[in-house]
């Protein structure tokens, strides 16, 4: 059904916001959505959600638009979140231990399954869902063991490296890293980053040069 | 100093890792560095790091390089993290409070002051770090009160509009949004969208799409 190979990854960003507006839509009642209210929503232009699914197909009905509940489930089958997907979060302070209760994550089928650190002091205790924490030494015979496809880093950005080469030795090619810092991977592997404080360090600079500018 | 004034985002963001890579490198005691390793560790090229820094000025002696000391004054001046930024946290569940605990943002000076919920079981509780949680509805009298200039929203996708128009009408034109959809925000707002679940999509769909697809 897939008419490309190459599609951009703006597009695959795109598609994941359109789904969850989608789910807002569905939990408020809609049945139906036109292309011009979706982009409205998602704050993109209506001829860009028409090709970012034309990729992939034809969704929408002439003059009546989009299913709302037909969509999710295109959208889930084109991600491929039509299915679990299992993570081990490896750093168990914090925001490891947020991203383990995330409500979200379970919602959409990602399984935190295993939790690893190297503190002596974790290793062996409970973390939040009742999960072991496991010496980080442990990863990669929990990796097969558990079947995990997608890492997860939260350890301050020193360790950041050691654990990204870790999950590459077990053949995790898929890897959301928290840590502020990048890492090296094979091309084999994927990575996203997730750096919220440099996406502070980014309003900072806004706020002080583009709003303090305008005011004065 | 600054030569001109539209500054790409991408070096914006790439400054603030440069940023986090010198640190690194203070850390384990390096005093200069080249622009090749910088680069090198950021995973940019050196012809990236050296027009990124030049938007700025001349920063690295020739043959020398750059001054790991030096050049982290530098960025954080350029980013306007040489000061400190007052932060209002709305949504205490488990992900609004591991960031209120979180070291790295106390320590780059973005100083969680004010915590906000609806939720009548917690409006009045102490929140990590001491902090009291106020009613959503305080939102504005705290802004003046506390000089909150940056907004950060970890509410379920639902709330996430009602609290940015809270924000943009006390005035507070930088919004870190942590929910997973997009918000409306006039001209004068800047947002920053940290979409880790839409990250997980873009991985589940690379892992399934270009990954097992290569292995077939």
């Amino acid at each position: 059904m897939q008419k490309s190979t190459h599609i951009p990854k703006a597009t695959i960003t795109r598609l994941s916001l359109y789904y969850r507006q989608l789910e807002l839509m569905e939990f408020d009642g809609y049945r139906t959505v036109s292309s011009d209210k979706l982009a409205w929503l998602c704050q993109v232009n209506p001829a860009q959600v028409r090709k970012d699914l034309g990729y992939f197909g034809e969704f929408g009905v002439r003059g009546v638009g989009y299913d709302v509940k037909e969509l999710q489930e295109q959208i889930k089958r084109i991600l491929a979140i039509n299915r679990e997907w299992n993570l081990g979060i490896v750093g168990i302070g914090k925001l490891g231990s947020a991203l383990l209760q995330h409500r979200n994550l379970q919602v959409r089928g990602f399984n935190c399954v295993a939790a690893f650190d190297n503190d002596p002091e974790k290793i062996g205790e409970t973390a939040p869902l009742g999960i072991r924490i496991r010496d980080i030494e442990e990863l990669k015979t929990a990796v097969k063991e558990l079947n995990i496809e997608i890492g997860v880093i939260t350890t301050p950005a020193s360790a950041a490296q050691y654990v990204a080469d870790l999950f590459v030795e077990a053949d995790v090619n898929a890897i959301l890293n928290f840590s502020p810092t990048r890492i090296q991977v094979p091309d084999c592997c994927m990575v996203e980053n997730i750096d919220f404080t440099v996406r502070l360090d980014i309003l900072a600079y806004k706020v002080r040069n583009e709003i303090y500018a305008k005011a004065i």
